[in-house]
């Protein structure tokens, strides 16, 4: 099975921690394809940085599938473009913060999300209800550090996570915890440990999302809104 | 790994329907095992069936976790005990329910959902509001049979959920559809073909996703709501 | 006039609170009968619990109307079982939680409640989502004790139901709070007395809104979700 | 047990029909009291109709508690001035929407609620949300009559009345259904007879959790939004 | 343009601040015409004040469309009867509650409120779940002093107001603030430069919003909820 | 004042169409300039038109920015990139979809929408949610042709809207109507006139929106998820 794992933004470095975190989480048939966006902004963070990404992301899940991937996921908490990029794939496409909170509502009553920055807390917020989760999720927090920090000063970020968790289930009651960036992936495992409760790291939820998707035949429905884009020759002209 | 998918009525026959149907979907090294509740009504239709199945469903799910269960699938549209169930069980615990609703969210934007008995409808409903899809599921509909009607007169069966999908799709804007009994799982792939949308059966939906929960190392929250029950050697005593 | 108050989890000595509290709130024709369920968990905390009780419940409903009880009264803040007892019930079956919510609706703007453990806040949050009060309910708090613990250590509960009211109060501009937990019953009015604001036992308000319903005619509705369960020799076989 | 019923308009042989009804449902030790408010609108259909009996209708309140009412029933399912009457009343003040939604709520899992004019759905499905009951209410249907019409031609408002309530079952799946017009109480038992289901009149509803909440002793709470107007002298210089 | 400024309140000096910030507001060729209403509260706080004040209101209005006033601000943030304003007007009518939020939610992701009194912020949430601002306004905060005391001493109101807004940004996290009265409107400008958010005064919006409306010549709808009430004569004998 | 109204799609032919109804809809001081972005696809369909009208869109915002305009209308009923586009302006941004909708809630109580393709209901259908007016708005309706068509047959395109309209008018009790989508404006006129109701057009909205925004010193919150994008240099590179 071919998936492939797009990181909207063009920071080569994060694509390799987003493909740890893939391949990590794969199963042993699973094939796990990457790509940086060329061109998107060096991080997502905020509305026009989503906006600026999804092109580019549009382009490289079509020439994924065309090169046999069976299913997308778009490594970016935003999950941007992901009703767009159902339009132009035929394969399943899985955001991870779709993908994390569906995992958080099977195995926490309540749960919280932890991301980077303050900027993006009503993003992840609106995402969060657009998912059906409001009930569910107590809080998104932030650790007030821009997503490059997370590889920069990973020691900061770690110690901020860790509290920022800590609060989360003392404060809020949560059960679980999503983290609300991919590059906070390679963090996971190591927060569950020293928090105590689960701490679930959307590359990797989304990952086994989509071999269950595909693994299930579950594609992508296309008599509707996710229906193909109506003149794909103008997409191709417009961003060649 | 190893699946238990749990059949909450007492109906051997219609067990054996969900074991084919969770057998077809899983991937080549799960192992399905089934079991039937005995002691429970023949069917679960309406409040009372389902609250008269959860105790031995419990039950059931002890037993399947003590022989090296990894991960539950409690196979009744009702999702009947699930968050009983998560309290009890240490492995991951799926409702067909649930698991038909995440699929339809990643493939569709608005969906609908087909289910046996009337009666049934309003607890559908209050499960898509707590699974947070009010606003991608159109509706809930019946093909006003009941549940053992669909293995007495499947074609009966059929001709009705074919029919109800089509509404579905033409009323609804349906994009998908979601079988809503487990006993209809037989069905779904021709359903599909002759429709044209996709089809969601909730046993192959909740077999993937407890493959991808088991295989993401996903477990449930212990430290909250679905702690482990406090007096378990009561539980034993009380329905032993 | 008859009424039916069932204690559903298996704690004598509880049963006697409530139906002090119930015979108190009870106009001079009513009659109060009281029933511990046998074989119930010693308290309910968490949905397993809650499972474990209701099918009892359910039979000492049956039984209770076989002897003329004319409405139920289900007496556990958590409303265990309280649709399917619609469905086996003839007579109106009154949940103390939603009792307790719809008289704190009809007094006071905003209202908090105050329950037991924290792993019980999840259950009764939903409830108020269900019963429609999530905007009027300003949060959910629990003292952190169990439910036995209000029997055997009286002083301590007094006191945090004391604080975590007087907390609802000041930090939720709670106007009215609601006692989340029918063992509390007989602190209720020297809560008020010591907090200045209505607390409402979910137990008085539940005998009262029960004799409110059969003194007006309101009978359960048969002809949909809580018509009776469709095989009733079965539920009889199961639970005998 | 003194219960004030207040007709909020001017009408005095509807207040005659309200006090029918009110007298039928209240118990024994029960007395009723009404009034007509004396320049209110002739009938209440729309918000500048309900604007123009609320001040009237405080004041009549404030009259009544004075001669020593507990309790006080609003007789018009708009519930107008609900929330200012909870402000000046000391004893509890029911409305009769409120009440007939509680009631319906506590019966069935899903009613529809039927009125008069097609100017008041809105009015009374705002209402609906904001009672929490959104999800329970399948819809708001009119038999497109002024509200006058249910005295002056009753046998046509009958007729369409049960007209729209089998409407109610058959297209909604109302398993209960709430009258929308305190005009129309008389006609409530032979509608339940010719449908089969429920049918609640809001009166009497409103009298019985009158009756209930007086007998629990349960008050206005007077520490928030219900406090009493700050200004009283000024309300009485106002409104003489 | 002639815009019809009605404060529902009796009290003249707080007409004037009105009167100030809607004419510092408006477009050259706007003609400001206020009212204060003879009779009402001397402010507004609570439920009752609001129905004290709105008879009067509603006459006003009339009154100022028939001496040509082509829309209506209603300057009270209860938004005191503006519906049944909207029923009795020809023109269009503006809430500051309403054109504040309106405002709020187009240069906003996350706003809050303050206003006054504690008893009103029950009354704003609700106003803000009317108008679907649920998921932006972040709280409804007050600097617990009575509406008169802005003018009585209007340094402790600014520096009260100026730490609740600070709080708003900080706990929050508001990225805009809304003024919760009329009274506010002078200290809006002082306000935004010491705490560096967009500060929103709902008369000025008001105004704004009703000269828009005008230019663009939108009316208010009169087939429906908000049709001309249907006896005029009652409600001029009632209200002369 | 500038307003700039930018077309998100290529057809130039429609930005006449759009800049005839801002005009048409400006006060006499006001300046309208169009754009046309060059580059996105003929007509934004679904998702993926809108993903790749967005960056165009950005960039021709800041161009206007630089060139004085004041204000930012975005003329496609999507309202594709608003958020972002309030991140890059200084100046507020209206979209068309939500300015109708802000003039439907202000002069109706309950309102529908008709706009072109049954693909674009379920978009519509969530910015109308996100909008806070699934209360207000009954439903979205489709006329079932491409956007283009409404230039290429204006006829047919008139002939299904007034349809549509009368639909909504009959069956959802629609007070007033928003037209979906910015290339109907022209008809806006006279299918109010047909139908009796009040039809609004987007652009006329947004036009009279963006020009109080102005008039009153409404500016783009910049502290929170509207800040200016982190770095813009990116951006500008990735754009040129």
């Amino acid at each position: 099975m071919k998936i492939f794992v797009v990181n909207p933004n063009s920071t080569a470095s994060m694509t390799e921690t987003i493909r740890l975190s893939a391949v990590r989480a794969a199963a042993p048939g699973t094939q796990i394809i990457v790509a940086t966006v060329a061109g998107a902004p060096a991080s997502i963070e905020g509305y026009a940085d989503e906006a600026r990404a999804v092109p580019g992301t549009l382009d490289a899940i079509r020439l994924a599938e065309a090169q046999g991937a069976q299913a997308t996921v778009i490594a970016c908490f935003d999950d941007p473009g992901l009703s767009a990029a159902r339009e132009v794939a035929t394969g399943p496409v899985i955001g991870i913060c779709q993908a994390g909170i569906q995992v958080a509502m099977t195995i926490a009553a309540r749960f919280s999300i932890v991301t980077t920055l303050p900027r993006s807390v009503p993003i992840i917020e609106d995402l969060v209800d657009a998912y059906g989760a409001s009930r569910q999720c107590r809080s998104v927090r932030s650790v007030n550090l821009p997503v490059l920090a997370l590889e920069e000063d990973p020691e900061t970020a770690f110690a901020r996570l860790r509290t920022e968790i800590r609060r989360a289930i003392n404060e809020d009651g949560a059960e679980a915890v999503v983290l609300g960036c991919a590059g906070m992936a390679e963090m996971c495992r190591a927060l569950q440990l020293e928090t105590g409760v689960p701490v679930i790291d959307g590359v990797s939820a989304a990952v086994k999302l989509a071999e269950a998707m595909v693994g299930g035949g579950f594609a992508t429905a296309k008599t509707g809104s996710f229906a193909y884009p109506r003149d794909k020759s103008l997409m191709a002209a417009t961003h060649p």
